[in-house]
């Protein structure tokens, strides 16, 4: 097993771990920031590291069209090119591509898209996904499965789920015959790419890692290979649910994630089915909520269960000024704060609220000032974070 | 006197010295990162302070128009606003008003000019320049003048020079008789604004320097007042300049600038022109050149016998991708960093050189995400830093 996961503690369904990664040792339930570029957009890895981000997410339909997956695997994968020593996810591609409703072409086989970027057609299957995800060379990637809009005909539903299951055991399939191949695995014999670029990797990484405080180097063996988890579909229908979890487990991963919620849906249909999905679930593996939530959801999903969620609400609202506090939502943009000498949040201990005031954020935002993002983002990350900190604790 | 200046050594005309000011001492030769709107864009303080940067350069144009004079000083001044302790200057707004060249009206008076965020229409003059520079606060504030245009005809650098020469003993006045209304000076009998907000000020400047590290909340005492910069103008003519700088002496200030050069003259014009000029600047008081330079300009002048620079460049220049390394320019956007795994200088031991190699950063270039703008910042300022850190030693 290429993942260690430890319940240490139970409290109803709620559930307090530790998730041992080849790239370090995880608290769950845990928070994951998005970081789509291989950035999580303003803010540096060192302040990540100093808000305890223990795990990001990257996008692999970014990171395939930019740099290319080429490009990150030569440069030592992911961990190595963006410089983050501790854990990574990466999605399939899979989410992003069907976002491209009118730019992609859907078969058994994979899916035909254009790129967002400069209409160049790409082509992405459970083979490519596993394939680019290798190269990456994240600590978790994640099956190719299709996230089935809502609302769907039943029929459709079925269907869709049908084909993630088969996706889902031709990612396997690749997955195992390939995972030798992960940039990362520097001494692995059949690491073609890895090995090209031995002699440079690990001297610059040690010249950065030297001049860096707190920040081990990435400690990558021969044993570690990355881990691989399968997607529970099945829309909003209880029973395909279930048969879709037992038919995932069937074929058998690492960890199990929920995927096809927060499609739109409302927030009582998506607690239901998550509720009933997670009885499916085995116990002894991590259990991966998609794209969810607001603080108050990331609580919820915890305390049924869930041991690890990601979603670029935190990131994406700091940059539409709408923050995160202990006394509710702010949008900082509003004129009621030009004047207001506080912090953002008064419980707050983050760098953002212990030094400066509301009328300078607001003065920053409505300036469209760069500064505004950067810190906006760092308070939301921290709002969230701080979250499940209390979450674990109160298990 | 508001601002001790020390000499420590000299090395042919070059001075090493200290500059104290109500908040804190400054090393000189030194370099002041221009921050525009109350934020070095991109750049948090925290950063800000763990690069070094001694003393900031604020723009009075820009704050004034957003937020307000009123908003800055009501909420404590330039300091408490952007919760930074160290010493501040601010210009006078001039430069910007006459660059607004077609929204602009100049009248012995001042200059009406028309907003570029709104159109509004507003009146700057010596007066209403020191007005906003008291209301701002900063440590060091400038006289209101005239930058001259280049090239241009003889009787027009003289008539500038002339106005200029009348603007600096009206903003001369004004300071003199409304100093002590400066907002930092919170026991000030006739601190009408300040003492209007002395109850919130202390208590939120107190919450938020007891939860800083390394930090020390701003001290400011009744003793302490803005220090007044005078201008010498005179184009590009030796004469004028001598002239401008008798005279600007003559009317008495706290340190003097070079104002009028970087303006589309030559280099070899304008180091001619700061050679000749300073031979008429009190050696015991600051020179300051404004708005320079390239890194070796800033050496070049230091070698000079110049104490104080600001320049846009290596902000900006950052944001543009154009980076200053040990090894000369670099535009991070080009192909040929894609793959390269170097730092960006090999020399420099900023976090960005010692975390991140020139491919990642060329892709967060490329890929027009914020940390670009971030990080490329940061090197550019650490590169300006470290030069004056050097220019120092070798003094």
């Amino acid at each position: 097993m290429s993942l260690r996961f430890e319940i240490s503690k139970t409290g109803g369904p709620a559930r307090k771990g530790k998730l041992a990664t080849p790239h370090g040792e995880i608290e769950t339930p845990v928070f994951m920031p998005v970081g789509t570029a291989a950035t999580v957009k303003g803010v540096s890895q060192d302040l990540l590291e100093q808000l305890g981000v223990q795990i990001l997410l990257g996008n692999t339909y970014h990171l395939y069209l930019r740099p290319g997956i080429d490009q990150v695997r030569q440069l030592g994968g992911l961990h190595c090119f963006m410089s983050w020593p501790r854990a990574i996810l990466t999605d399939s591609g899979g989410f992003q591509v069907f976002s491209l409703s009118d730019l992609r072409k859907l078969t058994e086989d994979g899916v035909t898209f254009r790129s967002h970027l400069d209409g160049s057609s790409h082509f992405l299957s459970p083979e490519t996904a596993i394939e680019a995800q290798i190269g990456l060379g994240a600590d978790i990637i994640m099956a190719f499965d299709e996230c089935t809009e809502y609302p769907a005909e039943a029929s459709r539903v079925r269907d869709s789920m049908e084909m993630t299951l088969r996706w889902a055991a031709r990612s396997k399939k690749y997955f195992h015959e390939h995972k030798h191949e992960v940039s990362w695995n520097l001494d692995g014999a059949t690491a073609v790419h890895a090995r090209r670029d031995k002699s440079a990797v690990p001297s610059n990484a040690e010249h950065r890692s030297a001049g860096r405080v707190g920040a081990p180097a990435p400690t990558c063996s021969q044993e570690n290979t990355q881990a691989l988890f399968g997607i529970v579909q099945g829309g909003m229908d209880h029973a395909l649910r279930k048969e879709s979890a037992e038919r995932t487990i069937e074929i058998g991963f690492d960890g199990y994630a929920i995927g096809g919620l927060s499609v739109g849906e409302p927030r009582s249909l998506t607690r239901e089915i998550v509720e009933s999905t997670i009885e499916h679930l085995p116990k002894d593996r991590p259990r991966y909520l998609m794209g969810v939530g607001t603080p108050e959801e990331i609580v919820e999903y915890s305390n049924l269960g869930i041991d690890m969620m990601d979603c670029v609400l935190p990131t994406r609202a700091a940059r539409h000024g709408l923050l995160f506090t202990s006394e509710g939502k702010i949008s900082i943009k509003q004129a009621r704060y030009a004047g207001d000498q506080n912090p953002l949040d008064p419980s707050c201990s983050c760098q953002v609220c212990v030094r400066y005031s509301r009328a300078y954020l607001r003065h920053l935002y409505a300036s469209n000032e760069v500064l505004a993002q950067v810190l906006n983002t760092i308070h939301n990350l921290s709002y969230y974070l701080d979250t499940m900190r209390r979450v674990r604790h109160s298990i």
